[in-house]
C-alpha cells in the first residue's frame, strides 16, 4: 500500500515565507519515518499514517501558535491503485481493521481520541472523507460520521464537509481516526482536509 | 441531484481580509444562478456546474490580478448521496453524457477546453478528482488523465493530484470538464483543487 499526503501552509501574514519555513522546521522529528519532499505548491509527505497525521499536526500546531491567521491543506490518500506499493507505509492498525466490524472499529476510534495528548493549541477543521471502489461506500462514511458525532471534537455538519473544532491533539486523531478506521481496509480512501487557526472571524 | 461547493480564498498578505473582501465581489455576476453562503471558513456554492465553475474561476483570477500571492482551495461535489436533490442544479451535460462512450466524453472535453476565454491571467493548479460507488472507478480516472494530458494545460503528475499550468479561463474549463465529464453521469464525484498565483517561488 502507498500512503502519504500533499500539504500545503497557508500564512495569512506579509511573512508567510518566514512562517512556512519555521513550519517546515517542525517536521523535523517526522523526517526519519517519513519521505518528504517540497515544491512550489504542496509538500509531499509518504509514510505510515500515525506519522503522517503526527506530522501534520506538528506542522500546523507550530504555526497556529503565532499571532498570523493559518490555514493549512492536505490531500490525504492510502490504497490509490495508480500509486506503487511502499513497505514502509506498512500499517498494523489497517492490517487488523480487515476483520472488524463497524462497531468495534468505532470504539477503538474513541478511545484513541480521548487518549490524545492536548498540546494546548485551539483550531478548527473542515473535511471530507472519500472511500472508493466499492458499492457500500456510504454505509463507511455514516459509521464515520456516528464516530465524529460523539468523537467531543464535533462542531457541525456542513454540505459536503464535516467542522470539527478543539485542541489540536484530539482534533487531528478524531482525523487519523475516521482516515484509518473506516473505508474499505485495504481499499482507496482519501481525506480532503482544511485547518483554521486565529481566523478573525472568529475573534 | 445536488451541486456545490465549499470554497476558500488564501491572500499570503496581512491585508487579507481586504483581498478576500474584494475577490466576494467579483462573484455578484454569478449570484443570480448560484446560492452562496460564506462562513469564517468557506463559502457554500450551489448551482448548475458552468455557472459553479465560471464563479470560482472569477473569484481567484480576480484576486490573482493584485500582486499578493494568493490561493485558492475548493471541495467541489456532485451527486452526493448524503445530499438533497435540488432542480436549480440541473445540468443537460451530466444528462447526456449517461449515454456518451468515454471517447466522445473526451473529444467534447477537448473542444470545450479549446473554445474557453482567455483571461490574460497565468495561474497554477493541482487537484484530484474521486468517482465513488462503482467497482470500476479507475478506468474513469485514467480516461480523465488521458484528456488531461493532451488539454494543453497539463503540467505534470504528483503523488495523489494533477498539476495544470496555464491562463485561468482554459485551466478552469479543464477542471470543469474533467468535473463533467468523467466518473458515473449520475454518482457521487468530488474534485479537491488548489490553486495558487504569484507564488515567490515561480520567479
Amino acid at each position: 500500500m502507498f500512503i502519504g499526503a500533499q500539504v500545503s501552509l497557508y500564512p495569512m501574514t506579509s511573512d508567510f515565507v518566514g512562517v512556512i519555513t519555521a513550519g517546515l522546521e517542525a517536521l523535523a522529528p517526522h523526517r526519519d519515518r517519513l519521505r518528504v519532499e517540497t515544491d512550489d505548491m504542496s509538500t509531499l509527505m509518504v509514510g505510515p499514517p500515525d506519522a503522517l497525521f503526527d506530522a501534520i499536526r506538528d506542522l500546523f500546531a507550530g504555526a497556529a501558535r503565532g499571532p498570523a491567521h493559518v490555514t493549512l491543506h492536505a490531500t490525504i490518500s492510502r490504497g490509490c491503485p495508480g500509486e506503487p506499493d511502499d513497505p514502509a507505509c506498512r500499517c498494523e492498525t489497517l492490517a487488523q481493521a480487515q476483520t472488524q466490524a463497524l462497531s468495534e472499529r468505532q470504539a477503538l476510534a474513541h478511545g484513541a481520541v480521548q487518549d490524545a495528548t492536548v498540546l494546548g493549541v485551539g483550531i478548527d477543521v473542515q473535511f471530507s472523507l472519500y472511500a472508493m471502489g466499492e458499492g457500500r461506500h456510504m454505509d463507511e462514511i455514516y459509521g464515520c460520521i456516528a464516530f465524529l458525532k460523539t468523537s467531543g471534537t464535533f462542531q457541525r455538519s456542513k454540505n459536503f464537509c464535516t467542522r470539527l473544532r478543539g485542541d489540536a491533539g484530539p482534533v487531528f486523531e478524531t482525523l487519523h481516526q475516521a482516515f484509518l478506521r473506516f473505508g474499505p481496509a485495504q481499499g482507496h480512501v482519501t481525506l480532503d482536509l482544511t485547518a483554521s487557526a486565529n481566523s478573525p472571524g472568529l475573534r
